[in-house]
């Protein structure tokens, strides 16, 4: 886990010298960044590497970019016409410390920046940029129109839909894209997606148990925890790799044994 | 130009087909989308394949993807706290009509779309692609940097950045991917690159004449105006193709004859 933090930090203070001016920008995405999240889907992305038999520093780009995205999507749910929230993590949100405007625009910044380091992974693997790249904008888009519909709930939502994009999409797209980037083969790559899947959609479940608070009420989202924890751990033994680290993953993320 | 618009159009209304749910964010993209834009740049992008000597259907993608970044910068632009701007082309802008939220995904997903565009290239020139990405995600950045300094304008100022960035880099982006996507060779690539600079500089000059009102005063933006439009003209000279479409645009943007 520390290896991985290492790459992920360094790779994103790397990132971050794309933009030298406006300084203002600069703060402000990195007051984003570097607030100090848990980095679950990087972490991901380079356990994804190495389960199939890469190396996890071939994924860095991906985790990176992975990292970029999520918080941009953060950066814009905290603003004023969204959540309207001041705290992240304790810190002062980024409209809460440099203006709404500013706000908004680093968080454009972040998602250029995110498809700036999908570029990069070119270098090691040019032939699977454009594999790469098809799924992190497609997800990239996906986690938008879980956005937009979770911002219109009403008694008619569509709740599946919503998890599926707004939580698991970028959790795919982290395992899918570093299995990509770590040479994995097709069915590997598949079966770490499907994997990944299940393993957001339980750990959105699990937050809604937390918080007391979930659209299935508490014994259906019990049943969903259990039914998705299920389909993930049978994904996870497809793989042809060592899969020890994102079981124990999984296995702290949702509380569960793989 | 009728030729570039159809292709244009319809490829926008194809790029629209990836977001079908929910339909609130779909009507907000087209909303934006549709409103009558010139289509500048995704024209600058069909001229540059074909004064290049490649087919200006092979740039469908590279052009579709600059209209959908500049009508994202615009969404988000005229939001409240930007430009607080209720009308654009005398409709009622995005956030007018959808609200401020739905404004502000609406913009976000139209960034990844056009990222999604820049995928689809990869169909037809799949080792093109890298260097693709690689011009449109650092001119998107660009964008974004020229508006964070032209938001916080005073004395001290840098005029020659906000302007090479917030207007000139997405035409150099439209250029470049359009000769890059028709095959141009690295001078042709590079001339249409100093050709759409000045073009895009020259254009903002030439606005800021008809506005009455220019940084550098009206006597040093008229100078601007030439040296640039001189520059362009020159820049067009080099490339090894026919210029007359691009030369007669330039005409037609800047009011002078190259």
């Amino acid at each position: 886990m520390e290896r991985y933090l290492k790459i992920i930090n360094d790779t994103l203070e790397e990132a971050l010298l794309c933009v030298t001016r406006p300084a203002v920008l600069n703060d402000a995405m990195k007051h984003a960044l570097l607030a100090g999240g848990k980095r679950i889907r990087p972490v991901i992305a380079l356990a994804a590497a190495e389960a199939v038999g890469g190396d996890a520093i071939d994924a860095k780009y991906v985790s990176c970019a992975i990292e970029l995205l999520h918080n941009y999507t953060l950066v814009h749910d905290d603003l004023p016409s969204m959540d309207n929230d001041t705290l992240r993590r304790g810190k002062p949100t980024v409209w809460a410390k440099y203006g709404e405007s500013t706000a908004i625009l680093a968080g454009d910044a972040l998602q250029s920046l995110a498809f700036a380091m999908i570029a990069k992974t070119s270098e090691k693997r040019p032939g699977d940029l454009a594999k790469i790249l098809n799924v992190f904008s497609e997800k990239a888009l996906g986690v938008v129109c879980g956005q937009v519909e979770d911002l219109s709930r009403n008694e008619q939502s569509d709740y599946d839909f919503i998890y599926e994009h707004k939580t698991a999409d970028l959790f795919v797209a982290a395992a899918q894209m570093g299995a990509i980037a770590g040479g994995g083969s097709e069915e590997d790559v598949n079966a770490i997606a499907e994997f990944a899947l299940n393993l957001g959609l339980a750990f959105q479940y699990e937050d809604d148990l937390l918080d007391g608070d979930s659209p299935w009420g508490r014994e259906e989202t019990v049943r969903r925890v259990d039914e998705t924890t299920s389909k993930a751990c049978i994904a996870l033994k497809r793989i042809n790799g060592d899969t020890s680290f994102l079981s124990s993953l999984a296995n702290k993320l949702i509380g569960r044994t793989f």
